[in-house]
């Protein structure tokens, strides 16, 4: 065992699905120990959308008490024996995703192939509101300490801020994978629908990774200037702008969407695809997508998809690419004792474009 | 000019939107010639899907006087001066498109790419129902001779029956190019759904490309034993077997669907899919798809996407393709004077799996 302080494990706790605006500081048990486990002292995290959804149990009943939080950063105070890549006072992280079976229930084609953001056998594990293998429950990131499986924690490399680092571990992946994964890069026209806590993101890697253009898109022309400022070339404005459509039908060849409604115009935007176009989706709401035809994928060979987050080592691979190009997230730091106040202005959408969590007693 | 004669053009003509049944045997004007053209006289030609939507306006109204038939093989007995990979006498075929717009009325990315099929430019052209770009209406293959532009006219590989080879330039490409597309071969586990005319032919080649398993799905138990004889390792019947998806979700890499049907269980079917898998669309519903979620995307990376038959090089790589592994489709053949018999079988949906009608004068 590398070290063999216990932490006392504390955080702001929903105690049932009114909890938003009204978390409260208390103790709670985490995961027993295993010699696979870390043990980070939280000095970030970001607050995603997922938060919000899971405070509110609008994702299916939330188990709480819960901590929620899975874009954290911190130092790492224990590390289980079994764990090679990470030696207290590392400073690691950990997304969204903080346990896969691993082949430990199931021979598991995703974690033997190093896609163990896609198990989905017995042993699979959110960071926040799951259980382990062992019969501990995950607990997230708005708190003092986080436990969790050593393969899941990444290292944060030199010459990344950890409050830029902290909304790569969701936000980030989530927009990087799809577009790394779809051969975003020189030669591509790429499109970013919703410009947000995801889609800022996902404008600055796609200008990194050299595509040949690259298109924020949102609803309203209010957003533009910020739009052009992260990086983008040109700006669609889907709600202002009537003829949007007719200008700028076949000119994408990849488009993210981060948006999270049923009420999207998909037809449309399936539209700005040119022939072998793909639309990879991001953004999961709770109903149905729109209404689509067979008409709108045969005539060009288009394609809609979906991406979840990404593997450690991809992870890993975006934040060194972060730390290399200078990736510069647009973040807000709130004390996180403020915690419940930006929770109402994180359901408010006045986040431009991450609030990020700063524990400062650890800092 | 390699030849002058001018064959006579005579064909079953449909009048309006009651003919299936009803054509009647009539002279038309072909397409005004030009040096870029090819004059086919018709042996064989299959009967396709599309023939009967179009023949009863089921696509939007059809432009009668009307002769379908888009799987047309025969010999080529006129070859215009500017084409130069056909002589007279050889042995050709044409297949749902005659013409793109080939950058002479827009600068076409499609067709400076070789996916001429992909073009949507003022100078697309269908083989039946459409207009040339010289002002020339398009007649399909129902006749004695078929005109057209010769760009879009390939080979018949020796040791390829004309009748087997017919049904290959519409159904057969329509299958082939989204297996080949998609990297059909080794290592992938394949579903073909709807075993039919066109689900028949994606057998066949999914199993000729050396795919580790290849499944056909269809609604009854009743097609298991033709699908099993046609080629493949397993059958799923969707209506008759309750777990149908239980059993099998997840077991598949890539799915064609052949199925125009605005009431299949889409979801059901993507269902199917591992990580990653594509489900390929090339049946064409007049209404919309059955609602989808975006979490029948995301968890596991799958996508949905569109296939429209291929471009001239590919159809010629397919029938090349063909005789070399010496394909086999399964046709029924049928003398073109019995046609409107054999449209009201197709109707009843008797094909086992695809009518040739051969053009006795011409054998």
């Amino acid at each position: 065992m590398a070290s063999t302080n216990e932490p006392s494990f504390q955080g702001w706790v929903a105690l049932d699905e009114h909890s938003i605006g009204h978390l409260k500081w208390q103790s709670y048990e985490p995961k027993p120990w295993e010699e696979t486990d870390v043990d980070i002292e939280i000095t970030h995290c970001g607050i995603c959308g997922s938060d919000l959804h899971t405070l509110r149990s609008g994702w299916g009943p939330t188990m709480y008490p819960a901590v929620v939080g899975h874009e954290i950063v911190g130092r790492a105070v224990r590390v289980g024996s079994q764990v090679k890549h990470v030696k207290v006072g590392d400073r690691v992280g950990v997304g969204a995703q903080s346990d896969s079976c691993l082949n430990r229930t199931t021979q598991c084609g995703d974690c033997s192939s190093g896609q163990e953001n896609m198990c989905t056998n017995h042993g699979r594990c959110d960071t926040y509101n799951g259980v382990y293998l062992n019969g501990g429950k995950s607990y997230g990131g708005y708190g003092d300490y986080n436990r969790c499986p050593g393969h899941f924690v990444v290292k944060i490399p030199e010459g990344l801020d950890s409050a830029d680092a902290a909304p790569m571990l969701c936000a980030g992946i989530t927009t990087y994978a799809p577009l790394k994964n779809n051969g975003c890069g020189p030669g591509k026209r790429v499109g970013i629908i919703g410009v947000g806590g995801l889609g800022h993101f996902g404008i600055l890697w796609a200008k990194a990774f050299g595509a040949d253009r690259v298109v924020g898109i949102s609803r309203r022309e209010a957003k533009r200037a910020n739009a052009l400022q992260i990086g983008a070339d040109d700006y669609i404005a889907t709600a202002d702008d009537e003829n949007w459509l007719k200008k700028n039908a076949g000119t994408l060849d990849l488009i993210v969407c981060t948006i999270s409604s049923s009420k999207m115009p998909l037809r449309e935007y399936l539209g700005l695809l040119d022939t072998n176009g793909r639309m990879i989706q991001v953004g999961a709401p709770e109903g149905p997508l729109p209404t689509i035809m067979a008409f709108d994928f045969i005539p060009k060979g288009k394609s809609l998809g979906g991406s979840c987050i990404g593997p450690p080592w991809q992870i890993q691979e975006m934040l060194d690419f972060a730390a290399k190009k200078g990736i510069k997230p647009w973040v807000e730091k709130r004390s996180m004792k403020d915690v419940n106040a930006t929770l109402i202005d994180m359901e408010k959408e006045l986040a431009r474009y991450r609030y990020v969590l700063v524990n400062e007693s650890h800092v």
